[in-house]
């Protein structure tokens, strides 16, 4: 998925592909044609016993996943850091906010601080869907439900606040379009 | 390493210390004080063999290190996007260029298209002194060994190219300070 290979074609809006490989076939066409550099963060691991046999490549043999500390994607853009996450859901009018974490959250307005460009995806795999929301318009949602609003952002809401990422060719999914909105309305 | 809480106090020049932890003491600092967000990415693994038992965390029972296929390090500060890996040699005189793997050059260029401020640690182990090359400069002795060019760069063309980071309490290694020199540089 990390690539640098022109992707295989992508069908127009493949049913079934998930979200991130969705996203990684994205960037690994926006790597190729030299458009921007986001690659996905390898997933972290515990590691327990590694075996070293001689002559050949290291084994683990016991090893844990363990919960990463930031989202799982970051990369440059036209001078801009980029860093998000991607979530699916297959609810149909709202997106539950416990598919977030605290301490994604908590890294993403870090990232804010320092004049980063943050943002989520948001899929709704029932109906193929997917929306950028920004950052900042996540936090309102997020810090809201810990002052009696809601746990989940209604799809009225989302509408409202994101960008719809519309599935084409190449890429599969035209997120940077997006983002240069975000970009351009945010005054950076 | 990747914990934001603040690190432990750093021995002035603590020797033994690896360069990767040297590098994630000081992030650790930079991130508990909100002044940059920098992370190591985990190594990538290659899954064969994971077991679900019931009522417990996933195991991991045979897997595989795969190469990356960026630097092992990024984030943001002050609005910019910063890209770098870490090396050490036990040479006392220059710096093996075998040190660098093609596709982390790769990367690099590519980053630095798009804007990022990118460069490579140096560290002599055997004087335990530190120097942040700008990625630029790094390209040209890259480039050259390919031309009939040197396989390592002399100490003293470092001293040149580089700003050398001295050791301090907290944080033990304050690169950011020479980022903000190669900043100023760019004129970026
Ligand atoms: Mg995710
Ligand atoms: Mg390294």
């Amino acid at each position: 998925a990390n690539s640098p290979a022109i992707p295989h074609v992508s069908l127009y809006g493949k049913r079934g592909m998930s979200l991130e490989e969705e996203i990684n076939d994205s960037n690994a066409y926006y790597l190729a044609h030299e458009i921007a550099v986001i690659h996905k963060k390898p997933t972290p691991i515990q590691l327990v016993k590694v075996d070293y046999p001689k002559r050949s490549a290291a084994v683990i043999k016991e090893a844990y996943f363990r919960r990463p500390s930031t989202t799982d994607y970051n990369g440059v853009y036209r001078g801009y850091y980029l860093d998000f996450d991607a979530k699916e859901t297959n609810n149909k009018t709202s997106f539950p906010l416990k598919n977030f974490h605290e301490h994604q959250i908590k890294h993403l307005k870090a990232c804010i601080n320092q004049g980063g460009i943050c943002f989520a995806f948001l899929k709704f795999t029932a109906i193929n869907v997917i929306y950028l929301l920004p950052a900042t318009k996540l936090f309102i949602y997020w810090d809201q439900q810990f002052d009696g609003g809601r746990k989940s952002i209604p799809l009225k809401n989302i509408k409202q606040d994101s960008f719809q990422i519309k599935y084409q060719l190449n890429p599969i999914i035209p997120y940077l379009d997006a983002v240069d909105k975000m970009i351009a309305e945010s005054g950076k």
